[in-house]
C-alpha cells in the first residue's frame, strides 16, 4: 500500500468516470481525492467511496500526498488556476483540456519546466488515438512538416450523415443534438473552434515551434450544402472538416481549420461518423495515418491512464523526466497568412443562363491568375438559371478572394454558393 | 564530442543506409563501427568514412566503446550469435529482425533481462508505423484482445494489383518480381512466413503472453484466383492477407495468417499496394488503426532511429530502463487449435449442373452444423457446369473441413475452388 502513487482528479464527468474505473485495475495507483461540482450527485460507479469527493479543487492541488493531478473538467477557468497551483506544488499534470492548452499552453509548459514537472495531454487531441507520445518518442527522429486531421467527431458525424442521407446541415444538426452527439449550443464544434484548439497544440509538438491559437485560420461547416456533397461525390471527393498544418521550405507554418474536398484515395476520405484520424507526413517516416475513437468515456480514459502510467514508471527513477519534456518550445513559429497560401478550390455558382456567362467567368479567372481544372454547367430548367461547378488549379487565396469579389459584382452571376478548398 | 553515445551497426543495406543518413542530423549520437559483408562495395552515402567498416561482426559487438548495437542484417545466423554476444557485453539492442524475434525472442529477451539491457524492435513489425512503443507506453492501460493486420507489403501489392487489373496471381507475381517488390524466391512473403513472424512478436507484446511461432497457423495467397477477387467485390469485400490474433474470454490465443474477405466498412479493406496497417482492439481504447509504410530505407530507419533515441534519452539516468522492458514474458499463451476456431467462410464450388446439386450442398451443410448466409449459382453455359458461391454463418473450422471433404467425395461436385475465411 505504501508504494501506491497517489492521484487527484479534477472532474468526474464522462472522462473522469472512465479514468476512475480504468485505474481500479492497477495496484500501483490510488485515487485519493476527486474535485467535483456537486458532491451529492448520484455516480454510476461500482463500490465508489464518496468520502474522497470534494467541491473545492484546491483541496486536490494543495494535497501534499498527491503526486499527479489529472484535470478532466475542461474550459479555461478554474482549470487554469488550479493547474498552475498544482504545478507550483510540484505535481505532474495530466490533462484532456484542449482549450486551455491552445490558449495558455505556453505559460503552463514554461511553469512546468521551472518546477521540474511534466504536463502530458494525449487525451486532449483525438481522444484514444496514440499521437502525442509517438511523436515525442518513436517518431523523434523525424522532421514532421505536414498534418491533415479529422479531430472533431461532431462535425464529422454531421458531414457523414449529410453525405449518406443527402440531408441539410440544419436537419442533421437537429438529429445530432437529439442523439447527444452535438451540444445545444454547437458553436464550439461546428465553427471549428474545437478542431482549432487541437491543431494548435498538435502542430506545436509536431513542428517543435509554438503556434499561437489566434493565428490559426478557421472556418466552420455551417455553409456546406447537400448539393456540394453530391457534386464532390461525383468528382471523387468527400467533404470533411480538416485541421491542417504545414511547414513550408522556409520553416513558416500554415495552420488552419476549414472544410475540404478530400480525394477518395486519401485515408481521411474514409473516416466516417465520430471517428477521428490524423495523417502525419515527415522525413524519414513518410506518411502515416492514425485513426480511432476521438472522444467518449473509455477511449479518452485510455490516453489519460496511459499518461499517468508513463509518469509513474519514471517517478523516483530520475530527477528529470526527459523523453516527455519536449513541450516547452521557446521559439514561436513564423506564420503564413491565409491570404498568401496556395490552394485548389471548388466553387459552386448560380448564374443567369445568359449567353457568355462561361466566357465572363473565364475572363475573371484570367484577370486573377486562376487556372481552371474543370468546369461543369448544369441547367436548371425551372427559372432558367444555371448551376456551374468549378475546380481550380493551385492558386493564391488572395487572388481567389478577388475573383469571388468580381463574380459577386457581375450582374449575370446570381450567387456564389460555395467556396471550399480541395486537398491535394 | 565526449557526450556522444557510440553506436555500432550490423548491416549497411537498404535499412542500414537509411539509419546511417538519418542519424547524421543528431549530435548526441556517433556511429563508430559498421559490420558489412563486403568492405569494398561502393556505398551510396555522402561523405562516408569507410574506415569504420569491418567485415567481422564481432568487432562491433565486442567494442567496449559501443553502447547500442543496431542489428539490420536479417536472418537467424549470424545475427542471433552476434546479438547474444552484444547482450552479454551489456549493450542495448535495436533490431529490425522479425524472423529472429519470432524464433528466438524468448531466449533473447530473457538474456537481456539478466544483463539489464533492452531490446527494442519497432522496425521489425510494420516498418515506420508507430506500434510497439505506443503499446508499451500510451496504451499501457489497455487490455488488447484483438489484432487484425496487413503487415506484408509484397502480398498486399500482389493482391491489390490482382484486384485492380483482374490479373492472375502468377502474372502479377512476375510483374512484382520485375519491379523489385517481390523476391526471386517469393516463398517467405507469399506463403505468409513474413507476416507470421511479425504477428508472433506483435501478439506477444500486445497480449503480454508469449506466442510461439510454431503455433501460428499459416496459409499464403498463392491459391487466390481473379474470380475470387471479383466475387468478393460483388459482395462488398476485398481479399487481403490478414495477420490475426485474438484472445478469447478464457485468455486463450488464436493467432494465424491467412487470406480473408475484409468488408468495405473496415479500414483494412482500403489499405492498398505496399502500405501496411494494424487494427488493435482493446479496453478501454476501443478500436484504433495505425497505417503507413511497412518497409523501405527511410520508413524503417524512422523506427530504428526512434528506438535508438529512446534508449539514449534514458542511458545514464536510470539503472533500469523501465517502460521499455515489458518484453520478457515468462508466461506462454495457451493456444486455440485452428480446428477449434469459429469462422465465416467464402467457398467457391464448380459443380455439374445436375438437378438437386444445391439440395445436396444444403444437406452436407446440415450434417456438418453449417448455416449458409448466402448462396449464388451462376451457370456456365459452355460445359453445362455451374459456379456456386457460398458464404456461411459462423461455424467451426473442423466442421468446415468435414464439409469440404464431403463435397470432394460427391460425384456432382467437380471442384471446390476456394475456401477463404471472412472477417466479421
Amino acid at each position: 500500500m505504501e508504494n501506491k502513487v497517489k492521484i487527484g482528479l479534477i472532474g468526474l464527468g464522462t472522462v473522469g468516470s472512465g479514468v476512475y474505473k480504468t485505474l481500479q485495475d492497477f495496484d500501483n495507483v490510488e485515487i485519493t481525492k476527486i474535485a467535483v461540482h456537486n458532491k451529492n450527485k448520484k455516480r454510476n460507479i461500482e463500490n465508489f467511496n464518496e468520502n474522497i469527493l470534494t467541491e473545492d479543487g484546491y483541496e486536490v492541488v494543495n494535497d501534499p500526498q498527491i503526486k499527479i493531478v489529472a484535470e478532466l473538467m475542461g474550459g479555461c477557468e478554474p482549470a487554469f488556476s488550479l493547474i498552475k497551483t498544482a504545478i507550483l506544488n510540484k505535481k505532474h499534470i495530466v490533462t484532456a483540456n484542449k482549450e486551455l492548452l491552445a490558449k495558455h499552453g505556453e505559460e503552463l509548459f514554461q511553469l512546468a519546466k521551472e518546477n521540474n514537472v511534466v504536463i502530458l495531454y494525449e487525451a486532449a487531441i483525438a481522444g484514444g488515438i496514440p499521437l502525442i507520445m509517438p511523436i515525442k518518442t518513436i517518431l523523434a527522429g523525424n522532421k514532421i512538416n505536414k498534418i491533415k486531421a479529422i479531430v472533431n467527431g461532431t462535425t464529422n458525424y454531421i458531414l457523414t450523415k449529410m453525405d449518406v442521407q443527402g440531408a441539410s446541415y440544419e436537419d442533421v444538426l437537429r438529429e445530432a443534438q437529439d442523439l447527444g452527439y452535438a451540444e445545444t449550443n454547437p458553436t464550439g464544434d461546428v465553427e471549428g473552434f474545437d478542431a482549432a484548439y487541437k491543431i494548435t497544440t498538435l502542430a506545436t509538438i509536431a513542428f517543435g515551434k509554438r503556434i499561437k491559437f489566434e493565428n490559426v485560420y478557421r472556418e466552420g461547416i455551417t455553409k456546406i450544402r447537400p448539393q456540394d456533397m453530391q457534386a464532390a461525390n461525383e468528382m471523387g471527393y468527400k467533404i470533411k472538416l480538416i485541421a491542417s498544418a504545414e511547414l513550408d521550405e522556409e520553416g513558416r507554418a500554415d495552420v488552419r481549420v476549414h472544410p475540404m474536398l478530400v480525394p477518395y484515395n486519401k485515408a481521411l476520405a474514409h473516416i466516417d461518423y465520430v471517428t477521428n484520424a490524423v495523417t502525419l507526413t515527415g522525413h524519414p517516416v513518410g506518411e502515416i495515418t492514425l485513426a480511432g475513437p476521438g472522444a467518449g468515456e473509455f477511449p479518452t480514459a485510455s490516453s489519460v491512464v496511459g499518461d499517468i502510467l508513463a509518469i509513474i514508471s519514471e517517478i523516483g527513477l530520475t530527477d528529470y523526466i526527459l523523453p516527455m519534456m519536449r513541450c516547452s518550445h521557446s521559439e514561436n513559429a513564423q506564420m503564413v497568412e491565409i491570404s498568401e497560401t496556395m490552394n485548389k478550390y471548388y466553387i459552386s455558382i448560380t448564374s443567369k443562363n445568359n449567353l457568355g456567362v462561361i466566357g465572363r467567368i473565364g475572363n475573371a479567372c484570367e484577370k486573377n491568375n486562376i487556372s481552371l481544372s474543370s468546369i461543369v454547367q448544369k441547367e436548371v430548367v425551372k427559372d432558367r438559371s444555371a448551376d456551374i461547378t468549378v475546380i481550380t488549379e493551385l492558386c493564391k487565396e488572395k487572388d481567389m478572394q478577388n475573383f469571388i469579389k468580381a463574380l459577386n459584382e457581375d450582374d449575370s452571376i446570381i450567387e456564389v454558393n460555395s467556396l471550399i478548398r480541395v486537398q491535394i
